[in-house]
């Protein structure tokens, strides 16, 4: 089964130009006054820890935009396991530029890597539950589509790519609308052709209620296991169920064991740790990913 | 003593304007469904854990550009410590709006707060040894100048902005120039003016022969603490030294022992998590951030 | 009931620098030769045909981009009818300025009416009979958000905004993937949570065969009204029907009496017409759009 | 007599970027659910209706942006008239590419296309009277170069492109100057080295002041048939004279035989309706455009 | 007789922008270290020199850009002239945005004021002669409308501002089109409404032909006054002549004493030394331009 | 010694846009009337006087942007002179592409063979001196990088790139910090790693109290050859020393003289002239640039 495309280039071309001009700015100081121009030189990406591979296209984007003379080989699959001295990738032109693009190309690798591995946690730890790991909208400023690509590629379900494709009722709006069920009924009217309407509740009352005025598909948070097991056994299959809210490592199998379809996790993409990526000049002959 | 003052707007504001881009893109649909036009509403933006205050104008700028007909009033300093419950801005305007902002707000604080405590960590645990906690170019692609400046106001100093305006001769360059040496005068003898070279040293050998022909900052990379106490002794004060690689809470405060003026760390920013805040609609009254 | 909201500035923002560059460029030699900077004047912006008043806060925007020294005060409300004569907006300031903006802020104002008077012409002929008319992709490269703001004020229903908030499996991805049921099978598997899954039918079997594997929103494309019955009587409300190809002002009453629910049209937004509308210098006492 | 060159693609290339952005987002769900990435294809665009065809390598640019592996074939020059089932272009490579792309490569041929027939149409009510059909800033708000280029390819000459580039001192103007001789002079001393001044007139009386005053350019601006013959006499070839306001198909040819030499007319831009295009995947053969 | 308005923002703020991050960049470093926050200052920009004042509202966009917070009056009129110690403008608020902008606003007032200033010198060594000072194309990249402006407050006519806006059939147009009279009656033909035609001509038969055809503006490239003249007395007033080419304040009065209308000259923009401005802060009493 | 290398593009990409965006606006209207579309060309960019080559790759990305169909091959090294007729570049591709490119190229070139042609001057003044010619922040808005690699081509050192990567205390500074001492004790304080710290003092005192304190880097402003030989004689090689104000090719000698190590000259960059360059179509012979 095929993991999920790169998003499309436009969606992340303006974050690579910022990152490229605040790393490189008016030019390379040091690359200048020691490496001469017309040194060429190849060099792998290497892991430096077990990661799951993600966003290896991006690294090569960064390099052809610093010198469109240099060539950029992928040596691992999107969502493959890498160990420690596994290669990510091939590289090559001339030094001044592979030098100049290598930090650059790693921050994002480091970034993209270590939300895919740290989502793989997650997807490992509910394996066989028939839960589904979910993200959220906690991703960072400017990374929107690619921190969600990335946990697509650690194997989560992608949730609303932002406010404007997905209908998310939360307590807040159910506050507002006078309950769950106006809340939910003005939703519906509401909800341009093709996007869903899901709606948060907190007890059993509010999820029959919300089921009865038509919703199918409910987000329960920060509910204890005990009250998801209950809400399960009421609502049936009548609606999706996703639960959110302190959910860890430890803890996310037990809430997958509850029964619910989803489980929604910021820390997936708001507290994803970087993973060791380096780039090594030179000859050599590094492992491959698997 | 006052703290770095917020990085000019022009050096934040494609970032602000991605992040808005991507979370609301064609509108809201749930807010449109559910909440009407003219209603207002106040809310606290408020921390749920402890953590170092960071950020509270880029959340309003988020704000004002949503709408500016909106209010934002700080509540905390920047860099004082808050506590769960504690209050870090009041904001006030059309309820929609504030629903709209609320997400991007939180996420640029999240990960703001979280580099400036996480970095706070690090200077705590070395505090009394005369030791510096240093900051890297390990930032995430396009955060560059917010990460530094959190990570400056978690207490941390800022090595160079990028590859531009600081010289750092590395293991790769002195290999290419052919030893410390001649590495070290080729970079001394183009150095604009204004700004100084540091090198990478891995042995005492280095570290006096880079001295000898003119460095004054060297970078001591993956050293263990014996050695930086031996290049402490035989370098003393001819140059300011700076440790790096491998360095953890657990073993920060050691290495600061050492002798050595500076230590920097790419987890300041490459590995920070987020810190919990949230915005509560409504009246209350939360604590305030010291 | 209220109308659609604006959509927020940051989706046209771009839009409407084109359109001032594209006309203004270096400054308007007219006014220049023949306009004292300091003279300032009134005018109204008036209907000449009768029309259905859109995006009056869009020309606003015009002419406070071309001199925030001016003054706009709507006039008419968005989705009120107005007559020949009627006003929209009294604008007021710089002489110079208004005539610079004048041609950009009527050129909006006459593609923005204009579709929502052509949709509302459509939403008019179905009136009784519970069909919703709604839009499509088919708008002018550029003006997504606000030809689909326009077909709403007229009285449509949005359908998905682009490709990346709705799945519709069109013939082409039928015949892709082998048939309506694998097709509708695969979609559902990948559709984001939030997202609906339509799907085009046209027969009576392949309507079926899509409700019996889980789909329930259809599109009937180029169906006649006899077929369009026939599935409707026997996809009952399994499925969300919608007809679309070929519609007109003549037939959209008959198909909208054969039971769908919905009625997508292109003609919405690849073929309204302007509507005139000018902006009248110096005094004079408009009428008013209901 | 060849046609008018494809404007630089500088003018064009953020309208085709806006249209993309808000088409594809971050990505074709439907697409990614049900063709696999590997899949290729042919298709042919094809004219659905009787078109002057225009615009090709706009659509072309459009496909290329989305993928740069695909290829474009254009099958009809511009100004061509296709008949239905006439090919216009074939366009080869990845099948998800093509499917990302159809949409916005129809809008713009079916928009560019549109403007080219329309005018086309009143360029062939006048055949044979000397009186050329002119366009006139009336185009949609970040379309008017292209809109532009569309009325040229379809046999009309180009007024001015924005205030800029030419002077046309209009009633309003004149009313400002304090008449039609004052307001001339104004103009004409005022006018860069390069620029024409035409001015509005509207009766025969001001024809005459206005040449007597040094204006060579005139537009006669909702003059009916007889005052218009009446001015042409009066004015002879001192001016040229542009007759404007209130033209359609059925009265262009008695405006043309008046004897006046231009005609401008809004609705070439802003009422022009779209042609039918489509985008037909697979084997086939149509015809060609002549 | 006023002077040429500012033109519209949007032509300069895109190099407002460049010119305020190439300069400020992440922030600056000393007015960080040594001065407070809340300091506030006021200052005086000042002549050095003698100079014609132009762009005094550039340098005050400059201000309010880096900060909102700052005033800044105006002191001088657009064109008047300055001596040594007269202020063109009092800046206020606080010291460190007073600090920061100071080297942006002076590079563009000794810019611009050197370019009105030099333009000045020649449109003075012609007075009373009857001909004019013109600008060209000979502009600093970036700088078009900003350069012309400034050449236009120094007493110059603006010729086209590029080559969308005007026609001048050069030298090698000339060679291409196979002679003088057919190039004219090729542009004749193609030349938009409201754009005149302008030719370049190096002989008295040439210029006989170029009129004899239509052309009603020739450029006079490179000729002696001799020759100057003698065109002169044979075209008479059939045509408006420009002489260009090795003017120099020394020759120029002797060119437009040939009797040519115009006379343009590429230093005007090329090659305008800076004039001395600087921004003295604290109490004064600086004089006042004239 | 090879010379500095050409900025990245990424750095003056904008500038580049912006003079083509300029120039070209909405087409050539002279080509477009007057050469077909299919004619092929040959030209010669050529040096019309004395001049030091600089910049000719970005004269080769204006072409390309123009039309990638076109050929450029650079003649001459950068830094090389160039004589009268020399050739620095011989483009080929459609005459339209060469005609529209033209002025912009020959724009760029002017201005940074200028200021290379000027700096050159000053360098070769001090030629056996020991001191260096350095540039300054007096460059053209916008230009910041391109003018500081023309100076550095002409033989210039460059100084900070701006306010952000490097620390200048100038007199106003000193004023606010109470005194050479504290303002220089404030600033190494504050100074990031790798960032120097130059302190502007106008007497032999404040020169040794700013040593005193630790400063190595000392701005003498516009100080008479005598002091400046005072300061020398004190400092000895405690700091490196600047000159800087009032210097002109007639005293720059003189002051290079006094021993001091540095010569900042605003000139370079502020009021450096064009120098004549020209595109010369079809065959011939030029020289070669050395």
């Amino acid at each position: 089964m095929q993991g999920p495309p790169l998003p499309p280039a436009h969606t992340w071309r303006r974050l690579l130009e910022l990152a490229l001009e605040e790393d490189v700015g008016p030019g390379d100081l040091t690359t200048r006054a020691v490496v001469e121009p017309d040194r060429q030189a190849n060099a792998f990406i290497e892991a430096r820890a077990a990661l799951v591979s993600c966003g290896i296209d991006v690294a090569g984007a960064v390099l052809h935009q610093v010198d469109p003379a240099t060539r950029f080989e992928r040596r691992a699959a999107e969502g493959a396991t890498a160990s420690p001295g596994d290669a990510l990738a091939l590289v090559s032109g001339p030094m001044r530029a592979l030098l100049v693009a290598e930090r650059t190309m790693l921050n994002f690798l480091q970034r993209l890597c270590g939300v895919a591995t740290h989502t793989r946690r997650f997807v490992d730890a509910v394996a066989g539950t028939g839960a589904h790991i979910v993200d959220t909208r906690k991703t960072l400023p400017g990374w929107r589509v690619l921190d969600k690509y990335a946990a697509a590629v650690g194997g989560a379900i992608n949730h609303r790519m932002g406010l404007f494709d997905g209908i998310l009722v939360k307590d807040n709006h159910v506050a507002l609308a006078g309950g769950v069920a106006p809340a939910v009924k003005a939703a519906l009217a509401a909800a341009p052709a093709g996007v869903r309407v899901q709606v948060e509740v907190e007890s059993v009352e509010d999820a029959v209620v919300a089921c009865d005025v038509g919703a199918d598909f409910l987000l329960l948070d920060n509910c204890e296991a005990d009250k998801l097991r209950e809400i399960v056994a009421c609502v049936g299959n009548r609606a999706c169920l996703e639960a959110s809210g302190g959910i860890t490592l430890e803890n996310v199998r037990a809430i997958a064991e509850t029964g619910v379809s989803r489980i929604s996790i910021g820390a997936l993409t708001h507290s994803a740790p970087a993973v060791d990526i380096s780039m090594e000049i030179g000859p050599g002959s590094p492992g491959v990913a698997r």
